[in-house]
């Protein structure tokens, strides 16, 4: 999917909302199988998402069955929603060939669009991914999780915090005369993954990486404002996937689970209708 | 497997080494399975190794069959050799129920002793391994892949690099008084993986963690002297596993690979017996 069919749905739909799918075995309703509930999810949310997030944890939790239910829900979103970005939320981070092989998992098969990466051990570990057409690295910059501040928030000697500096780079890379591609440029290939919803770090971020596409996890169960993440996260390709994983799909957990989670999606994409009008 | 069987095993076998298996289907005999590739290398070089480590990627990229071949040979080695630490080489890095989620794969199965972490989003990541007894997280530390540079070894502003401040940070996980575990303490549970092979940053990792155990990817194909890594990185239990995938499982492609990486396997073990001798 190109950065210019993706702000197409965007504008088509009125939405820019991933839906996580991180099935957890606990709290599906009994008697389902990870797909059957996906699907219902799917079906449920489609007409609201732009993008569906599974998140492979959730899958691999349960071996090689639970990774053939990942690709059997990757398939059908194909097949039914041609239309829908699939991000696979698998934060990998290795390098040379154990990145190729990574990288083909998701995109040789075609299961997935995008793919959430880690970026500790530097560029290595994104290479590989950058050379599909179409395709995106969707790079951890700064998480919204408790220990962010570990390493993520660390200022570096320059004075700029650890996550500005993966921006920075990131941003460049693909991009010199003999790297994979000049056109598309990085924008067309390269997200980041921003947890951020304070209006001073949004700015930052968007002063560093005016044109890319962030996708923002704090919008829900985690907390945080979508009226402060649009006003300072939007930029005029709408430049905004904002993915809410539990406070969807666990909306309720009994057999009116799909009708639930229908509500709680629709109830975000209004917000996020008015949103681009205002901002965009 | 405890650290003092661990050291116990090294004494036995006189030998550190670990063995990867990265099965390339491109690489591995026409006609063979992943696993009965893997049971080949397992059964050749068993005699010279105390770990094994299957990287995730090769088998993923395959899907759920080749997760499932993962699967086959950790309970092969596991039936066989059960005096042999299997290492799950994912590099998983996310936070709260996902790492969960992480851990419970690997762990709740008992497929493997430990698995590889990438530190970047903190302490999260890593928290949910930690509540295993007799198991290892093996976090990410420095690398030696050429894009190490581009955010492990950034200077901090307080002087050091990233790498040092990740060695530093995780060696006190888990062991506040509210943490997971007082006795036994975090070098029971946590490893590091450190690529480097020069003298001067293997007396730096020494001087910030010198009893955890380090695991050396660099020696075999990606280049390095096992002699200054056991010189400047063994400590008073040994404290290393070095690493070998591709010297080892690819030392011959033909009929008689296993024959090969038997040798290959051979040689760097009579080598760390003499090591052994020398700096324990």
């Amino acid at each position: 999917m190109t950065r210019a069919q993706l702000f197409d749905r965007i504008r088509t739909k009125r939405s820019f909302l991933c839906v996580g799918l991180d099935p957890d075995v606990r709290k599906i309703p009994a008697g389902l199988s990870i797909f059957e509930f996906n699907r219902a999810i799917v079906d449920a949310t489609a007409p609201y998402a732009v993008a569906f997030k599974p998140n492979l944890a959730f899958y691999e939790a349960h071996g090689a069955e639970g990774v053939a239910q990942f690709e059997q829900t990757c398939r059908y979103i194909r097949a039914q929603y041609p239309e829908i970005m699939i991000i696979a939320d698998a934060k990998r981070g290795d390098i040379g060939n154990t990145s190729e092989m990574y990288a083909r998992a998701f995109f040789d098969t075609d299961l997935a669009d995008a793919a959430t990466l880690a970026p500790y051990m530097g560029r290595d570990t994104v290479d590989p991914f950058l050379k599909y057409e179409n395709k995106w690295a969707v790079i951890l910059a700064l998480t919204s999780n408790p220990s962010a501040d570990d390493f993520e928030t660390l200022k570096l000697a320059g004075g700029d915090p650890l996550w500005r500096e993966v921006l920075r780079k990131a941003a460049t890379w693909g991009c010199e005369p003999h790297g994979q591609f000049k056109s598309p440029t990085n924008e067309d290939r390269v997200m980041f993954v921003v947890g951020a919803t304070r209006a001073e770090t949004l700015q930052q971020v968007r002063e560093t990486v005016p044109d890319h596409f962030l996708l923002v996890p704090g919008v829900g169960a985690q907390g945080g404002s979508l009226e402060d993440v649009a006003r300072h996260g939007m930029n005029p390709q709408c430049g905004l996937l904002v993915n809410s994983s539990r406070a969807i799909i666990y909306a309720d957990t009994t057999g009116r689970f799909a009708e639930a989670a229908a509500a709680e999606a629709a109830k975000v994409a209004a917000e996020m209708s008015e949103l681009l009008h205002k901002y965009l």
